[in-house]
């Protein structure tokens, strides 16, 4: 069975050839330029998943396309109902595209859809009962119930990063106080370092970003921790804490089998998973019964193409 | 169809007949006296059953019993793996039940089978996907997916009011801190009723209750407040205010189609529903997208048998 599956982006949409197994047989990209509007981007959306299809022997030996977008999607209706980053909304995605390619289409969240990825595909195949984070920019990533993305009554859940982990705490892109993500997210640890270099000009995490708050990014701070650095080991703790905190609540919500780890910080590997895996235990209320296992992502940047495809076989 | 609902508490169980709609038709209660030993308050609880189920015209009118039970349960082994205010743990109810009546027996947590009645007999009749929140002395209820109660991989989820909204906040009895029990459940509406009366000794809360701190309870607070006592509003305020924080994360994680409230708090009826109602909207991100709607629970006391009968038919 062959599906293709798209993974749409503010700058550019990825297309793939994804067997059932998950495997990306055959990908291209196009720019994305959001701004001439969606007709024209999905003209040149279906003439690119033709050139793809192609690969397969042409668009009849394809069962279906998925699509992931960066958005709020009703899956039912097939529907974008708004991306900010595209600047659309309400967008008939499905019909569309169904109306340019005759073949079945799926759609859903981006975040989620590469969380299903890892499902479906990646470190937590197989799992009924999974909850993928993914610490970028901001933390992604998807609820696995029942062996399918969870988003809810009106597609809106799966907002895992927007769990408020400290009422009134640090304002958030949302307009909440204190949701998960700022905390938890790439971002805290690398806000956590450029205040770093502020405190100690001289210290480790300053001669690595060679004095320039700009150059701080998450590596920098987990290899000084990683050295043994005071200042970053105590960065590192807090932000364990603080990513942990939200795990122990969504255990006590959800009880996963798996949390699958994924995104920027999950590149620290071992160093992350030893901590990760050691402070969730040590948080866990019924710590003594057996709870979530913690993994790290396997599908990488491709869990967007692979995700959308297995929307058609989830 | 006819099942019997059983709800097991500390100091008493309650066995109830139950038709296939969730109505009781006939209850009676015993003494738990948990300290006697399983098998002693089995035997007696199956005692109870059989006269119970006489009201239908004998055991063999009954498809199945249900057993709510307070403490973490594995709901596929039918077991009762611990209850603290039991002292009980690794209780094989299911097996030990069917032995002395011959009927089908399922399990569940006391708190989450009561949530279960809600879906299936009560506020969120019919809903597939609900969460229900028990404002008492903790926070209980439990979260219904696919109109099943979801425990989670290892029966340790469901526990909502252990969900931390405030790192490093208040102490919770399970150890941690800051988890919104602390915040949101009818304790902490009268500790801050309590504290209200050090603060000031002729006011409202205080008058109420006789100057005496002991004799503080939700009502008096919710009372206070409703007559516009400046001092009762403020701590309404607060309350309504984490209350509704946990909410906004919830509808994030899970988007339900509709929270359903009960416990003592939910006595103050309208009172509390339009502040919530109000509040949770504007809290929102998606606030301009359908969202969860709120009720008030239907079944009060009768939704731990009622619940548990209908573990059989869920």
């Amino acid at each position: 069975m062959l599906y293709l599956g798209v993974d749409v982006g503010g700058s550019h949409i990825g297309v793939g050839l994804v067997d059932e197994h998950g495997t990306i047989l055959h990908q291209d990209e196009m720019v994305t330029n959001p701004k001439r509007g969606t007709a024209a981007v999905l003209d040149e959306l279906a003439q690119l998943a033709r050139r793809v299809a192609e690969k397969a022997g042409g668009m009849d030996k394809i069962q279906g396309m998925g699509i992931g977008l960066p958005g709020v999607v009703n899956v039912d209706a097939g529907t974008l109902v708004f991306a900010d980053n595209l600047g659309w909304s309400n967008v008939h995605i499905c019909s569309e595209m169904n109306a340019r390619l005759g073949i079945p289409i799926m759609c859903g969240n981006d975040a989620n859809v590469a969380a299903l990825a890892e499902a479906k595909a990646g470190a937590c195949m197989g799992a009924d009962n999974a909850i993928v984070l993914t610490l970028g920019t901001g933390l992604g990533g998807g609820i696995i119930l029942g062996g399918k993305i969870h988003t809810g009554a009106h597609f809106v859940g799966g907002e895992i990063g927007h769990m408020v982990i400290e009422v009134g705490g640090r304002l958030c892109n949302c307009g909440t106080r204190g949701c998960w993500e700022r905390y938890a997210a790439a971002t805290a640890l690398i806000n956590a370092g450029r205040q770093a270099i502020e405190e100690d000009p001289n210290g480790a995490i300053a001669k690595a970003a060679g004095g320039n708050p700009d150059k701080v990014n998450a590596r920098i701070v987990v290899d000084a921790a990683k050295a043994g650095d005071a200042q970053a080991l105590a960065i590192w703790k807090d932000y364990i804490e603080y990513l942990c905190i939200g795990m122990v609540s969504l255990v006590n919500l959800l009880d996963p089998q798996v949390f699958v780890i994924g995104g920027g910080v999950s590149a620290a590997g071992d160093f992350l998973l030893d901590a990760v895996r050691t402070r969730l235990h040590e948080m866990l209320s019924f710590r003594d019964c057996p709870h979530a296992t913690v993994e790290l992502a396997k599908l990488g940047n491709n869990a967007g193409i692979i995700g959308a495809a297995m929307l058609c076989v989830q």
